[in-house]
């Protein structure tokens, strides 16, 4: 029997532990904040001392995280007792959007144009070099759409707050559309690629996310984007799943981002494919085979924002899996998913009606 | 959030807790033996006494079981504080097989020519009532084949235990095939079926399971056997998922014996149906809308038993969903399942080769 470390507390590590246990792994958590979504599998809050993460790595197979923002000392005595996917060199990029960039530009795959600020007031000259109009985002700490900022002149820039600073300023994009890919990749280096990803964002937030079962996104978009995650993963030696934003533009595809990690546009697959990402997750990170990333059938996933709309009428529809992440309800707050499988005009209809 | 108490430790009741948690349902544990499917989620053995039972019982929505078999006054105290599902009336029924025949007799059921022997002694009389061949079972205790024993003529009856007293007598049958039903029964009385499960068996314990897809039971004897769980579940005012195995015979099927509880012939319905039998009797069990019993697609599902074959070979074969229940090997335990989805002959060769 294998044991897998999960560091932080929140759905995803819940999610892995779900899909790990039918596999025989046991599971142990390392919990550093106050979240909820694991209590069920007897975690408790960390207080990440010396003692605590060399108790959690103690005869570990392997370990795995969540989360990029935590402190990286916390990866680093990690590895001394356990092999760590991702690598820290992998989730140090996430620290900070300026190296998450300059990566991606020194492997020559496509983003937008981009510069970057190391203090507010170096913003003119970056957003100039850049062009506008264009997007100011800090380089630590944004997600979910916060921390950014549309800049249409330089007028805007004083709007900006100098204590978000560093920043990266983006170029403005012919915005066509979007899609993420989600991959796997084993210890032998197999690379396994989910269906493409057509997601709905909301003020910066996922609201919708489904396999592309109509060929919505090109084949040449797919292919450029599957050479972007073999880059990507093979630079990283990477193994487990990594997920990456696409825009899609009138001259092709550009990066908006990656994940070193399972992804909320990867959570369809636990309905719509054979092996999902969190199970494919902990095969790779233990090294075991990977398993099919094949479509089982068509669904989309909802995320849920805030709070539940009526649980009663969500359990009785038809064919569609709730996601309940037991976190308290707050506005904005992500709390849970829904996937209707096999989804009808009339049953999209009802269910976004009911989630508002 | 809603608080679900299972009693039993093995793999009926971890399996529940991995389909309970998505829902958003905290669950509870009280283990009363070694067994170590649930060490995932916290749980510890428990010696049942009062202080141990309070606490678990302490705030529970409700109670369930995934064993019938332990002292039914631990039963009758988590009834003192905690709606329990299914009701002790129901789990009574089988701890005694000549209770349970009894009770299918006064609804009327269709079930083998049977007669009961309360000490070794009136063996020969129950014998000849039934006639020879028969089969002579023990009233309690016996499962997965053990506790039975074949009489071709009285000259048999000598070598069967005492001690296994008392006992069920049955008449052996035209038998032509099995099958079983699973079904769920909700709060307000709704019933739904998943397909039939075709059942093999090998030395009384079942090796493999799948829905008939091909119709080789009847619609007739569907119907027939949809009457009785309906029949069974009503006249014990049923909560939950109940699973009967049906003889097939020239003069139509015949009640073998009834389950209380999710069951083996079920397990398939996790990769198989939109809702499993586990998420299922937890929504029952918790007077939640119940899920779609639909056919997802076809499956079949082996028993892993004693031993695990190769798992990376196991791992790697596509469309296998892997169950490891985390016991320890020992000849003829169940340590686990698998579940091959979309099967063809190849596959189902190369599985139960590797199988054994």
């Amino acid at each position: 029997m294998k044991t897998l470390g999960i560091i932080g507390g929140g759905q995803l590590g819940r999610m892995l532990a779900l899909s790990a246990i039918p596999l025989g792994v046991r599971c142990r958590f390392l919990v550093p904040k106050d979240d909820a979504a694991l209590l069920d599998f007897g975690a408790r809050y960390s207080q990440l001392d010396v003692a605590e993460i060399n108790d959690f790595t103690h005869g570990l197979d392997a370990a795995t995280t969540e989360i990029e923002t935590i402190d990286p000392r916390i990866f680093t005595q990690v590895m001394q007792h356990a092999a760590l996917w991702p690598t820290p060199a992998a989730l140090d990029l996430k620290r900070d959007r300026r190296r998450e960039r300059e990566h991606l530009t020194a492997l020559g795959l496509p983003q937008p144009k981009w510069s970057q600020a190391g203090i507010h007031a170096d913003l003119p000259a970056a957003c100039a070099q850049v062009g506008f109009p264009c997007r100011v985002k800090a380089a630590s700490g944004g997600y979910d759409g916060r921390g950014q900022w549309k800049v249409n002149s330089a007028a805007d820039i004083a709007a900006i707050p100098a204590e978000a600073a560093p920043y990266t300023v983006e170029a403005e994009i012919d915005f066509r559309g979007e899609f993420s890919l989600v991959a796997v990749r084993g210890a032998d280096g197999d690379i396994r690629f989910w269906t493409p990803s057509l997601n709905v964002h909301r003020d910066g937030i996922l609201v919708r996310t489904e396999p592309d079962v109509n060929g919505t996104v090109s084949r040449d978009e797919v292919a450029e984007g599957e050479r972007c995650l073999r880059t990507l993963m093979q630079s990283l030696d990477y193994r487990g799943v990594l997920a990456v934003e696409f825009f899609r533009t009138g001259a092709g595809i550009l990066i908006n981002e990656f994940a070193p990690r399972v992804h909320n546009s990867g959570h369809w697959t636990i309905e719509g494919a054979v092996t999902s990402q969190f199970e494919n997750h902990v095969r790779a990170v233990l090294g075991l085979p990977l398993g099919s990333t094949a479509l089982r059938a068509p669904v989309i996933t909802w995320n849920v924002l805030g709070f539940w709309p009526d649980r009663q009428a969500l359990l009785a529809m038809d064919g569609l899996a709730v996601h309940d992440y037991g976190k308290a309800e707050r506005a904005g707050r992500k709390i849970g998913h829904v996937t209707l499988t096999n989804p009808d005009a009339a049953a999209i209809a009802s269910l976004e009606s009911l989630l508002g």
